[in-house]
């Protein structure tokens, strides 16, 4: 017994560890494992990934004869076509110089950095102070934070439909259950108000809207942005508004928050796509409460939830300032890239039989509807763009991916020669498998032939 | 109507998003919200800081006639004295102007990152590959996927006393059941075996095993690793070693991993305290699975857990394989420092009435027992480093920050002359509250007086 005397004498923190119930220790034996059977979480089990999902399943085996080209992957960076500025570059470099950032930062962001963010984001509509910023690991994680603190398990979310499909990702591993609110193509991607108040119910904690949005590259009106500010004001549901792409359009967009001093909204961004480093996981959540619905409560549960794993690394957040201060000329010729290449897919698919293409005036994607009925040969959208890749080497990403079936996803992000050839293979594969209706010769696809 | 008969025209997907009971979206007026409610998650609620529950109730005001000396904080950068080396931060501008990681890497890291990791690691008795590592953001989220992949709520996971605070910050967070097993300061911080395998039952999922430790700086030798593994494997648990501190060690110190083959183990580590960039937020877990017992289902879970948030920030992962080339000096230099400072704050503090440090040999911790029964002006050890920081400005962290009352932390990085300054403000400190035992005259500490 002396290492328990010890223990008592030594230190009374040891008394509450133990049981004293005549042995020290009692065995339990029989409630232990007699042999290995280690399985994963649910939580684990149920991160699901439909984009990987739907292309996983998918045969790519491209046409040896032509080149691949993959119009399929959401990041700028993989043509190495839109470098980011060399002030960006030098301003991550200074900071490794400066040796000021290799400790810890706080858990929400060096405060200097967040008032960085503030200053660069604040407009008089909506005022942004260091404390309403929060840095994170890449815009993910600053989504993840947003839907960790506003909902529980059991609680709803509403999601656009076609939309972003790392919302279900994390919403589903966190016991959360999505509602999808559609998105109407004939209208460039607006909501569907009516049915989006639909879905609301006392569980609904929390509607997400994408503007600009991916897949769609659509950006919404002020007036659509403030009829969706409307139904969340109705109905008492805050907003969590992913703006990552709100600097990449070609039209004026306001932030959600400017057009509301009523609705608490979770503006989320980051550096990844204005900026064109998304590897370098900077991120931000921008607190907008102007009626102190979401209070201290809210707050302090962000920066408790930002505990768990720490966000974005510290020479990042360093080097912040700097490359917010990257010259607006790089902005620029971003933007004129996308436009001109949205351009010049649109132009080429508007004239292909059986094909839809909707422009789109932000981000850097372009969705693309198929009439399946004038392709028979495929069973649907998952069929016909596993074909091309087959045919043509091109692969678009069906919008399956995203829940919406019967339409492609082309990223505008690659070389425009590359753009070109794309586009002209995508019409050779449809001339080749579009079948007119015998019901309907008259429709307009057919004088394209 | 025509909208939705466009609707069901133009892409059948419309159809399972809406009612079609007679009217097309049916109000649900009454069972929804008529106020503003919005309350953080019970995650959120849940996510708690022991440290910060401690500091943040203390008052800390330092004597104005003594510089603060902050012995509280568990990072080696504080201070400058210990910058990394130059080869690191190199190698970080050189991925920088490659400009080949700015894009997103893959959710689990670079193969070739991935590969830097695993040539570093493998050993003959615990070989890896590539596909056995996974990078994560910082040590923290290595944890906290080991424990997200390993339990469900409702499960327990062991964890050692004193501890690390963030096992229990995440477990709670996830509604995991932490139970503590006790390190014994009278065997050098040794696990208390009959204690820990007492408290396996069949919800224990999952035994953490911190080597080094923080906060006590010990190592545990092989044959106590060996000691554990057997309870481990005797009880079908599997292991999560936090190996941060592995190569922080002034002794030898054999991972995990090395000593058994049967037992499954999640090996966490990253570049946090040997290579002295904790803010850089690059991590890593080693699954090493000789038996197949993980098998591909958590390798699986892990990788879809990865795919929520992403992970390191890529131009460190592409700096990886120059960082771990660093040479052996620099790693020489950083142990030898922190073993001088840990001998000068043990010598020092042996000789003080009423403390028992007890001398680390790994890490850059070392836990100072404090005898309360001598020191009746303070309730209990918050009580006393309190008043330490008031009267000779020298902040300690207590202990029942880390759940183990009576003892406070020394952090050894601090520069040698402020240790000794240190050191010897926490002797006049304790000389001026000293109070012999009447019943004990004969009490060691009285010679030193």
């Amino acid at each position: 017994m002396f290492n328990w005397d010890f223990h008592l004498m030594h230190h009374g923190n040891g008394i509450h560890h133990v049981n004293v119930n005549g042995s020290l220790y009692p065995a339990k034996a029989k409630s232990r494992r007699q042999r290995w059977e280690v399985k994963p979480s649910d939580m684990a089990n149920n991160t699901l990934n439909p984009i990987r999902a739907i292309v996983d399943g998918m045969k790519l085996t491209p046409n040896p004869d032509k080149p691949m080209i993959a119009l399929s992957i959401g990041d700028p960076t993989v043509f190495g076509n839109l470098p980011t500025d060399e002030t960006v570059r030098q301003a991550l470099k200074d900071a490794i110089d400066s040796e000021k950032y290799n400790g810890y930062a706080p858990s929400v962001g060096y405060l200097k950095s967040r008032q960085a963010v503030a200053n660069f984001y604040s407009c008089p509509e909506a005022p942004l102070e260091a404390e309403d910023v929060i840095l994170t690991s890449g815009c993910s994680q600053a989504i993840d934070l947003a839907i960790s603190v506003l909902c529980n398990p059991g609680d709803n979310i509403l999601v656009p439909c076609p939309g972003f499909s790392l919302y279900k990702t994390l919403a589903v591993s966190l016991g959360i259950e999505v509602k999808l609110y559609n998105l109407l193509p004939e209208k460039s991607w607006e909501a569907d108000l009516q049915h989006m108040e639909s879905l609301i119910d006392e569980r609904t904690s929390c509607l997400i809207v994408t503007n600009p949005s991916n897949p769609c590259g659509s950006v919404f009106s002020k007036e659509h942005l403030q009829k969706i500010l409307n139904v969340a004001s109705r109905h008492c549901v805050p907003i969590l508004a992913d703006e990552i792409y709100t600097d990449l359009v070609r039209c004026t967009s306001p932030s959600m928050a400017s057009l509301s001093s009523s609705v608490p909204i979770l503006s989320c961004g980051g550096l990844a796509k204005r900026w064109l480093v998304p590897g370098w996981r900077m991120g931000w959540i921008l607190i907008h409460d102007r009626n102190n619905i979401f209070g201290s409560e809210i707050r302090q549960g962000l920066v408790k939830l930002s505990q768990r794993i720490l966000g974005a690394c510290s020479v990042v957040q360093g080097a912040l300032e700097g490359i917010l201060n990257a010259p607006q000329s790089f902005y620029n010729n971003t933007i004129s890239f996308l436009k001109s290449n949205s351009q010049i897919c649109f132009n080429e698919l508007s004239t292909v039989p059986g094909l839809t293409p909707i422009m789109p005036s932000g981000a850097m994607y372009l969705m693309v509807g198929i009439d399946m009925g004038h392709f028979p040969d495929f069973k649907n959208d998952v069929d016909f763009t596993e074909a091309l890749v087959t045919e043509q080497s091109v692969f678009c990403l069906p919008a399956s991916a995203f829940e919406f079936p019967n339409y492609f996803r082309i990223v505008v992000t690659v070389p425009e020669h590359l753009m070109v050839e794309a586009c002209g293979r995508i019409r050779e594969f449809c001339q080749r498998h579009y079948r007119p209706r015998s019901s309907d010769s008259s429709d307009s696809n057919d004088l394209d032939q």
